[in-house]
């Protein structure tokens, strides 16, 4: 993976030579080699609407109607297990059917005018993840509850008319309305650096852009053809798949996904397979040393690390919450290592760039640079340019986006402290100054393995900001209120950039994806909060442990802030020397990589370097999907050993298959769930002795 | 499948012209189409050694070792669980290592003078199975532990002196002696009938001689080169699959075998996918109408029949009962019908040779007969060519099998009732009278489905024979003992088909096969009763439910011959007309196929008429394996379709690998459960409210 600066003048310079570069394309197209699998050249013939013409009304009604429902299913689950399923594959799949009937319906009325297209149905699939996106990241279900007077009373501490908020509609709106738009001009410049020069996957991302593609696909090309058909398969396999895991999973623990594989021991290290098609399917698209060191970072936290630090302790909570500050630190060090050098690399660009003013093809070399830098060690293919010229040809203005994160993060500074005065001005202006570094680290990681922390970055702005205000001053509140700014920011970051490549791989316009993230965002604004509204005031014992909707995130989040308003004492004993630790590790690990690259051609040992961002994330999520992960780059790898070049085409659509059909499940479970259907069986995992016990109880 | 007769003939023919047919197989070795999938190829340049070179030392000794080590494991669990896996496999593999280590010693010192050849392979395997066959059918788990006097106490009736008989080791020694050599004649003569013309499958005969060929396949050909890897590609899998699940079954109802694939009601009417890989393999091997006539039979029984029984009689053993019944009524009518057309074949073959007594070809007319019959509807292939040519070189001629039966038969009539003065001389006349048709059907049966049901007809001889005699005249301990007279016949019976399936498809001997058989029986009638005497005296608790050997058939066996003293009458009401209903219906579907066979030559709906056989299994059985063998089928099917040369080529030699792997796991999983290593763990399965008990219970 190469990493290349000089971003800022690419866009100004792609802005205006856009159409010159998809002529050049156009050319390039025909000389390309046809052996290659592409994707692209199945759609050839079809003229890509200008970004104008992908924004159109039944884009919008789509998104509005999808929004609702998805925000009432978003909402349902965070009041019920807090447990929310990747929306992404739902809403390309449901915004094409949707979209389908009513051309349909239009067509037969003799009122259709324009085709639809696959970018439109990224813009639509685009706009619901951001409503919904709002329904999880405005926390009805978890900070925002916090808040509640009733949750108060459930935790001992803390109870005090300052360290509660009752609930009203009108500061809901005004809250979220304040800090939701934020967040979508935090990282929007850093897209070219994140999808086309590092390259990141975004395994959903990936495989909705995939499940988008296969439907629009004409019937031509043959290879696209097969990968339609793998694609379907797959697909339905585990779709089947997970509709036959539900019926074994009538209560927690109970089923596929607590499958102790390798043993109850190593189940309660958090390592096991659970059979979950997705994370096989985000495996097989993930690069092979990310998957490793997931693992490398689930074996070295639980195997080793958690089960040395209880042994010293003694405290429960120690590698719980250890795991969460260790982690977030090795984060942290690995995104600012990447952010430093992001702004080393522009700077050194730059000065190079002004030194060669009296050239006359400065722009040329300043704005080529990361391409070739990009491509040094292969041809690009079809595919890949193709998708490049159109992902850098609409532009969003660097102006724009500085102005808008500026001017925004004013507006919520100003706002916010008026509705809870519990947080100043200065505490709302830090987290605005650290946030959109965290919202970069949240991005890449989520680029690399498909998983988006931004409820833990949540957690961490509680416990900084709930221990600066302290108990006295509200910290509680203000602490969950910090959780809501960087919550929002950090968490729209990566739906953002996840949606980007969905739109790079649809060669939809990132302007029009902007656009239709800006609208979403409105719409889940709308929304969010009155569905909320109508549960909140439907069912009296909302936030009841014992009740039909516990909310079990809102009395844990206050649980973190009110650990937070303790300060630092309240952490485990050396557990700020550990983060510390960790943080520099992954800084040395980003270090020892740089180097091999440069010095090391030969044996080209950086790629054996474990990504600190990877291995951060198992040691508190445990090691369950880094083995799910591992387990698909072994088919993968098996796979290509028989086949290679069947693997290389027809993978990417397998993986897809599988990340989609069982994130599809998704609805038709939440569904059932809303209707109070649940599953008739539990296949559950006893212990022998324990499983005597329960046989004589069973029999009397 | 074509059924024809003029058989005895050949048998004459055959013996005389072994010579010129072998000599006709090489002939057209050379004019045989090469580009068949064909094994034999791979073997063409070996010779196969005479009957006599089969018949080594080290054969025997090997055989004689390995049958000490089985007799151990199938004595343990037939102590236990009273569930015995098939060792065909097992005892292939072993031998095979045996000899390599043997050989290798040999030819160290120099001593080794003949190279080990698969014939040899398959007489060792053949008397292991004989041996351990011996441990199950001698009845030390069921029949004879149900005479015991402790046995007795525990049930409720029936607890006479005159119907119960201390264990000792001289007539257990006399009686096994007496009565387990019989079986060997009695079906022996059907053996050209059942491998060649009826080319009946054997499942688990055909993946040991797949395995067997495997191991002793030069590394020439390049088919079964390909065909040996897939072999041990899905035996290490099946073999993993099964270590895995094993860990899972720490108690009765846990693991995948107890798996409510389609949910629990289901499930207790045994319907389910329990994840055995053994019958998955079964089921790619054995024709797809054995397999649908399986499960229209355990739908019609299970889902239709049983529900609507039990509904009317509210008797909770009524289906249980009725099933194994109807079951051997259908599968005596199937039986029958088959022996009568062979008979009625046989005699007209007969007539039209005497007629043409002039002609001087009537005995290759005659002989040729069944061959042209067998073949009309497609061309040979090598591999068939030349196994029928060796199966048919060396013969057992008739005489020999008629009166070794006889004369075997009078030897038990005499002393037996010496032993069981409760039994008459006229009793086990019947008996052997009966029991070579009931070994004809339990043998066709197996040749079908793998099923042999040998305790089934030996439950049927307890019912029947303990009514005759009745209770005051000893009728319970005279059932049992017929139960061991006609379980020694009819499961030697199947064992010694199986046995010749396994060595038609390696080329071993007939006679040497058989040789094989005897000697394994002796071998098995001197181990067994010492190891049964090893267990008794050294646990005394032996047979008592809470003890480590609690032999569950023990006290089952005695059931049915304290329900058997009673009557008819004990039978749940309409049972008997049931049972001959069900005969008739078998009769009447074989008649339509017949005529099917006959007169429809355009549809050929022949082929879609269920088998009789088949049907009747899952009756008492339910319809588990039934769906495992469909699932079979249906990866065939779905092979065939994409990949039709690939799929005739590979299928067997996965399938085989399937079962074998399965099946080898019996030994280690027998060794860890004679070191009484439990699995750690129980994969339950639980309706979601049991589940939420379950949960409170052990939560406190």
């Amino acid at each position: 993976m190469s990493r290349s600066g000089g971003i800022e003048e690419e866009w100004e310079r792609r802005e205006r030579s856009g159409l010159e570069i998809e002529k050049k394309a156009v050319v390039e197209n025909d000389n390309s080699s046809s052996k290659e699998a592409s994707t692209e050249k199945a759609f050839e013939n079809e003229i890509v609407p200008s970004w104008k013409e992908q924004l159109t009304f039944r884009a919008f009604l789509a998104s509005a109607v999808l929004s609702v429902a998805f925000c009432f299913i978003v909402m349902k689950l965070s009041l019920t297990t807090g447990i929310i399923p990747s929306l992404n594959v739902a809403a390309g799949l449901l915004g094409f059917f949707f979209i389908r009937v009513y051309s349909f319906a239009l067509q037969k009325f003799g009122l259709l005018k324009q085709p639809f297209s696959r970018q439109e149905n990224t813009v639509i699939q685009t706009a619901v993840v951001a409503a919904s996106g709002i329904a999880f990241s405005s926390g009805y279900g978890s900070y925002i509850l916090g808040m509640m007077p009733k949750i108060a009373s459930q935790a001992e501490d803390g109870n005090t008319v300052n360290n509660m908020k009752p609930l009203s509609l009108g500061w809901m709106y005004g809250f979220v309305f304040a800090v939701s738009f934020v967040g979508l001009f935090s990282i929007v410049p850093l897209r070219k650096i994140m999808i086309i020069d590092y390259k990141l996957t975004y395994p959903s991302g990936t495989a909705t852009a995939f499940l988008i593609n296969s439907f629009h696909t004409s019937k031509g090309a043959k290879l696209a053809k097969k990968q339609v058909n793998k694609l379907f398969e797959w697909f339905s396999m585990s779709f089947l798949w997970a509709f036959f895991q539900w019926f074994f999973t009538s209560s927690d623990g109970c089923g596929f996904s607590s499958f102790p594989t390798f043993g109850l021991q190593a189940f309660n290290k958090r390592l096991y397979f659970d059979f979950s098609a997705t994370y096989v399917g985000v495996g097989m698209i993930c690069p092979y040393i990310v998957n490793v060191s997931l693992l490398v970072g689930a074996i070295l936290s639980w195997l080793i690390m958690w089960p040395l630090i209880e042994q010293k302790k003694g405290i429960w909570y120690a590698a719980d919450i250890s795991g969460i500050f260790i982690s977030i630190a090795m984060i942290l060090g690995d995104g600012l290592f990447h952010v430093v050098c992001m702004l080393i690399t522009t700077g050194w660009s730059l000065m190079r760039q002004y030194k060669k003013r009296d050239s006359s093809s400065v722009v040329a070399i300043a704005g080529d640079q990361p391409s070739s830098d990009s491509t040094h060690d292969r041809e690009e293919s079809y595919d890949d340019q193709r998708r490049k010229d159109m992902f850098l040809k609409d532009q969003i203005p660097m102006w724009v986006a500085g102005l808008g994160y500026v001017s925004l993060s004013a507006i919520s500074i100003v706002a916010v402290p008026q509705i809870f005065h519990q947080i100043k001005w200065y505490h709302i202006l830090v987290s605005y100054i650290i946030a959109p570094i965290l919202a970069f680290c949240n991005s890449y990681g989520c680029g690399l393995t498909d998983w988006s922390l931004a409820s833990t970055y949540g957690k961490i702005a509680i416990f900084i900001i709930g221990s600066w205000v302290g108990l006295h001053g509200g910290g509680i509140v203000a602490g969950l209120v910090a959780c809501g700014v960087m919550m929002s920011i950090v968490s729209t970051a990566s739906d953002l950039m996840q949606d980007f490549k969905t739109g790079y791989l649809t060669l939809a316009s990132p302007r029009a994806m902007f656009c239709s993230q800006v609208m979403g965002t409105a719409l889940g604004c709308l929304i969010a909060p009155a569905v909320f509204w109508f549960y909140y005031k439907s069912y009296p014992t909302l936030g009841e442990v014992d009740g039909s909707f516990p909310a079990p995130y809102g009395l844990m989040y206050r649980g973190i802030a009110i650990l937070g308003v303790e300060g630092t004492s309240s952490l485990p004993r050396h557990c700020v020397e550990l983060s510390v630790g960790f943080f520099c590790i992954a800084i040395a690990l980003n270090i020892v990589t740089l180097l091999l690259e440069k010095y090391d051609k030969k044996w080209r040992l950086h790629r054996f370097v474990p990504r600190a961002m990877c291995m951060a994330i198992p040691f508190y999520l445990g090691g369950y999907f880094a083995i799910d992960m591992c387990i698909g780059s072994l088919i993968l790898y098996l796979w290509r050993w028989k086949n290679k070049a069947g693997a290389d085409a027809l993978a990417p659509a397998v993986a897809s298959g599988m990340i989609c059909g069982d994130s599809l499940w998704g609805i038709p479970a939440a569904i059932l769930s809303l209707a109070n259907v649940n599953p008739p069986l539990c296949m559950k995992f006893l212990p022998a002795s324990a499983n005597a016990k329960v046989d004589a109880f069973l029999n009397g």
